[in-house]
């Protein structure tokens, strides 16, 4: 018998956690869902988050193509994320999954 | 100026994060949806998870509410996994999200 894997690497899911897995990336894609944003602010919406850790999570979105970075040739200069079309779907695609969180709340508290 | 966090740890997002944050967990709620799973049939269609590590992500699942472990006491004993009503909810909300990465797989594909 031959050992083989069910997982099809590129269905639905499988591509969705690619471009949103881990926690960081779905926080990101809270903050980023409401207008463009500085890497300062997001920092400051998101506790914890080292610069190295968010520098490279805001890359690999924008590699996605869910993140757009626009450069402000100002003094000093001024850089702003916000979503692409393809992240504005995603960001109501995830709306649901927020709003599970939201109704669940106090069932899934009171449990930790 | 007193630095704050503008994240509140109850929104909904941060909810569902708690819960499915992670690439396995999410890959988990796929694989659950499909019905009652014994332990060794997850870890085939999840290709490359160790032992250990879905061991401990079901076991967090049970914690939140969202998965359910049965018991059989046959000989060998039997274990099987599946979702709780709390979990099928969840799994309804994910819908979107894996509509999400079939329609735009294309996309994100050949982006990588």
């Amino acid at each position: 018998m031959q050992a083989t894997s069910d997982v099809d690497q590129t269905c639905g899911m499988s591509i969705a956690i690619d471009v949103v897995g881990g926690k960081w990336k779905m926080h990101l894609m809270w903050v980023l869902a409401e207008g463009p944003v500085r890497f300062g602010q997001i920092r400051r919406k998101l506790d914890g988050v080292s610069e190295k850790v968010l520098a490279e999570n805001l890359r690999q979105m924008e590699a996605s193509g869910v993140v757009h970075r626009e450069l402000y040739a100002e003094v000093p200069p001024r850089v702003e994320y916000s979503l692409t079309p393809l992240g504005e779907s995603l960001s109501v695609a995830l709306k649901p999954l927020e709003d599970w969180g939201d109704q669940h709340r106090d069932a899934i508290l009171s449990r930790e």
